[in-house]
């Protein structure tokens, strides 16, 4: 079997950056996967998980050779990270992300890495960048929850722009395949639209909902407020950049959100049970077009 | 092994009813389980389930030898069924239910079965009853998912007044005891008012947030809006009951969600970091003190 690359770098070696590199290491599609982290902990658990072939703290020496480059860092770092990446990896590399938000990321590094024009790019010249987000991931972090068919079956959004190099675009959604995603090509703002809706809200909804209960109700929770709220064991930080990153996205969904919870509170206040029936099927009804 | 009831009747074989039969058949409690409900195709599957022994469409047969009744129909039906079963069991019987309200039902309840004063209630008079609401349960409905340990080590709810028999309450919190269950005993007030918060507000909260969503966007949802809409499936009629019957306690609860709700978006509209923070670390504190 001809390895699909040569070289796999991986920045980030925690949950997503630890699948990237099993899965391509189970699936005999790169050769060396190399772990660039800071953390040495975390670089010997993905070494001892086999999720990576070697390890560093080093950036620019973890992408000296790499072919492929997947920053896996928190949304706030990736764009100063893909840059120093870019200063350091061969030209012919191709770097992505896996950030939960894009516009603000594709926007910047589109102007500083892809050219206005990608058809009269240059043979010499930078490496190329296409944003990726695999909707994959879990309250979990770390190496430790790394799994190698984290994406099989998933929804990989791939976010091309007019700057995207085409066969940069075609190498990340092949990346993305090759793990065994369903690949989503979307523009980056158009992405960001729907992860407020379907991720980033229903985080900061889960969040609220997990502080507005008296801490001496909750052992007695049961399943519904344990699955509603599961999420919000997720970590602040990443949260926070992601929810402050999407903000403008996250406030319309939220605008959206606040108006079915006056419908229920309206029909609550005046006791308007088949309104209230009516609201509880549209929810039904919406959940049960996703399946369990 | 001395029984500890003769016979149970069960009214409703859904989910808890079954769960309650099947419990009380393989802990070798009951000699006889008779199953009452009105469609003949549950009654048949509660039976080759072995959550009961018989069954019955008629209320009135199916309780007059009991010594003890469990009311598991849905919340709106269970004052009138109760008063039903008063009339038809023997007098030394004990009715509890299971409904997911407590305050409206008890005090309907206490005023026509149960004495103002317990101790001088006389032996010949008529059956009692005392409040039960088993936390457990699922956004699943029917006897298909009932299961012999749905109660270990989950709690119920005894919600006894000063109108119960002290005699009664015992029994009742040994019903649920032998079944594996870790009993609370709350006023139907305090429990109202508990599972606003962690029952009744997070499956508004699930409902509206899947309405909110866009349909286009729901097939590429991933686990967070999985598991955050979750109970949103659960039957709405059901649900409709709950929340119409709790509505006072479920309007305290969501003025306090909102109100951290508003200090989100206060948080994101000024993009104020530092505060989106804390507030994401209160909602992961609160979710962590109960565990997955």
């Amino acid at each position: 079997m001809i390895k699909q690359w040569d070289t796999v770098a991986v920045v980030g070696v925690g949950l997503i950056g630890g699948s990237v590199g099993l899965a391509l290491r189970e699936r005999g599609l790169a050769e060396h996967v190399v772990g660039i982290g800071r953390r040495a902990a975390s670089l010997r658990k993905a070494r001892q998980c086999g999720a990576v072939t070697r390890t560093t703290t080093s950036l620019a020496r973890g992408v000296a050779d790499a072919d492929l480059v997947v920053v896996c860092t928190p949304v706030g770092n990736i764009v100063s990270q893909v840059l120093e990446v870019a200063e350091a990896c061969p030209p012919s590399a191709l770097i992505t992300d896996v950030g939960s938000t894009k516009q603000h990321i594709v926007e910047a590094l589109d102007r500083a890495l892809n050219r206005p024009d990608p058809r009269v790019r240059q043979e010499v010249g930078r490496a190329t960048f296409v944003g990726s987000h695999p909707l994959a991931g879990s309250e979990k972090t770390g190496p430790a929850f790394a799994r190698a068919d984290l994406f099989v079956d998933r929804a990989v959004v791939v976010t091309p722009t007019r700057r995207s190099p085409p066969a940069a675009v075609r190498r990340t959604i092949g990346l993305w395949k090759s793990l065994g995603a369903n690949v989503v090509e979307k523009s980056p703002q158009a992405h960001d639209q729907l992860v407020a809706a379907i991720s980033h809200l229903p985080h900061l909804v889960a969040s609220a909902l997990a502080t507005a209960t008296p801490p001496r109700d909750i052992c007695l929770a049961a399943g519904g407020w344990r699955d509603t709220t599961r999420v919000a064991a997720a970590d602040a930080e990443l949260w926070k950049q992601i929810l402050s990153d999407n903000r403008g996205h996250v406030l319309k969904s939220l605008d959206s959100f606040e108006t079915v919870l006056a419908t229920f509170r309206e029909a609550l206040e005046s006791d308007d049970q088949d309104r209230l029936l009516l609201l509880l099927e549209a929810g039904k009804q919406h959940r049960e077009s996703l399946g369990n």
